[in-house]
């Protein structure tokens, strides 16, 4: 089958590579209908991760089921699945916490399962998902190809902003801020809405975002950053938003976050902090802002969101403005990279 | 009047100061009870802070209401009245929010205020009070003398541990750890498990203090710190606690603190950070544990636990393991600088 491969900053090229195959009782072989290019993709891409050898990529996709093993229940060949950008057994006491991503026995895509079996990345032809009954979420049938764009965003971006939102605890009548235009921080306003916030404040100086981010709900766009950015969230909300939803990981936009809170105001955080931006604890404690997010555990939320995305009461698809055969994946990289688009869709 | 005046490192002393008079309508004047000594207090005394010049200390009192401005309508000479370690007007939007620590128009204990009129101190015979009716909590009578100590502990230790807990959102049937075993810890052992937690794992190297904190409700004592309390945590827990309740301050316990919690567990924070210690966001962020707390709004929380301080289904004022004469004062610092004394109780 056809798989991208990253060879090295800016190198990324699609390949043969071997069919995947069932090697326990408890996978399932996915053929990809749609994968994506993530964000953090691009860390990879631009060489800021330290990339030392060739590697797999990609760990947003939805697909159709070919074949299981024998242990698993939950899943049939022919079903539509969404996977989460990480694989988990959906059963151990961090998955019953509602913390997926910290599955005792699940792990990532592009790496050696804990059975030293290669585990498929999304943007390939095919898939082998480990702990299957865990890890992907069935779509009710029939399923049509209009469809796919938004339960892809389940994969990862739209179940991240709803993390950010959850994370910070928005409720009904909240002002929210969401610092980050990327396809995380729009999603995050959908789910900001969706959670009852009455004012949404995006931060984001690119025009067509600008628009997204309106048509997702936004009732203010600031466009300034760091100390102005800062200035007009106090000018509009008086002494701060109540939550803040971080989306981009910079020690910068940690900081604009921060001090966009009012006091007693909550921080829900899910850009990768890349780079480790320290919290500066003196100025939090002083005005209780307090920090909650993570890597988010997007499987949990799939069943929440999707009866929303399929009735289209929220349309995070919109985040997709580039839509290419897998064929082109270079093209799609090459215009995240530039910020060309926002998210590009990849079809094998 | 006396009151008590720190002079340098070690050097504390109880000397005569003017009577506090009313300078504005909405003062009140109020002769102390009872007051203590803070765990916050000894920063200053053992010269962390970098003390300039002498100053007025002690910022937790209850005391009988002498006199009010023309302004005050919610307290009454003859009132006994609780007062936080702050001072608030109870009508900002920041007190609305309940984080009357971040008021307006509040400040600290021992300032001048913003009309530049000096505020007492707790620590002397008698204080005046700006924006009383903010301020105070009235005791509806009578109070018995035996009563002054409990009610003492919601000017601050019994608040404090409580905001913890609150901070770290405890519920029903949590498992909590509390690092830090002094007044605060200890009230956040009473906290936690009025708040519903079934397992309270305090820890605590003192045996008095580990004693007391049993009788507060903890289920388990661990007398390791640093890696083998973590350890020690992890094994009795498994994955680690739901809920860590951070009450000393330092670099080394807010580390414990966040190693001690569970992927997706809430440490809340009120130990004052000296030394400004930094979070590591991204193991925080790998493991999704939050991080909340601050300098806590007790004014706020007067009113919910008083009854159950009141009817003695809480016992807080078991804290004060030392209850001296104002006159005393300076042996009361040395009791805790030596740790001797858990909380040292003042009677002017």
């Amino acid at each position: 089958m056809r798989a991208t491969i990253l060879h090295g900053p800016g190198d990324i090229r699609l390949e043969e590579v071997p069919d995947p195959q069932l090697s326990g009782g408890h996978d399932a072989i996915v053929r990809v209908l749609v994968a994506c290019v993530c964000g953090s993709d691009l860390w990879h891409y631009r060489g800021l991760t330290g990339l030392s050898d060739a590697r797999r990529i990609g760990h947003e996709f939805v697909g159709i089921v070919e074949s299981v093993g024998d242990e698993v229940r939950a899943v049939s060949p022919g079903d539509v699945v969404i996977a989460p950008f990480y694989y988990c057994d959906g059963t151990c006491v961090n998955c019953r916490n509602g913390v997926s991503t910290s599955c005792l026995n699940g792990g990532w895509w592009g790496a050696d399962d804990r059975h030293g079996v290669f585990a498929d990345c999304g943007q390939g032809e095919r898939v082998r998902v480990p702990l299957a009954d865990g890890t992907l979420a069935v779509v009710p049938g029939p399923v049509t190809d209009d469809e796919l764009p938004g339960l892809l965003t389940l994969s990862d971006v739209m179940g991240t902003g709803h993390h950010a939102a959850v994370s910070a605890g928005v409720s009904d009548g909240d002002t929210v801020v969401v610092v980050g235009d990327g396809a995380v921080g729009l999603c995050a306003i959908i789910a900001a809405r969706r959670l009852g916030a009455t004012t949404v404040i995006a931060m984001s100086r690119h025009e067509a975002r600008q628009e997204l981010a309106r048509e997702f709900g936004a009732t203010q766009v600031i466009a300034g950053r760091g100390d102005a950015g800062v200035a007009a969230v106090h000018e509009l909300t008086g002494v701060g938003a109540d939550r803040v939803l971080e989306c981009v990981g910079t020690k910068e936009s940690m900081d604009q976050a921060l001090r966009s809170a009012r006091p007693g105001g909550m921080v829900g955080y899910v850009g990768v902090p890349n780079g480790g931006p320290e919290l500066p604890v003196r100025p939090m404690f002083n005005r209780n802002v307090g920090v909650r997010g993570g890597v988010a555990p997007v499987r949990g939320y799939i069943e929440e969101l999707l009866p929303d995305v399929r009735s289209r009461r929220i349309r995070p698809d919109l985040v997709f403005d580039l839509d290419l055969p897998l064929a082109d994946v270079a093209d799609a990289y090459d215009a995240m990279d530039e910020r060309r688009a926002i998210k590009a869709l990849l079809r094998p």
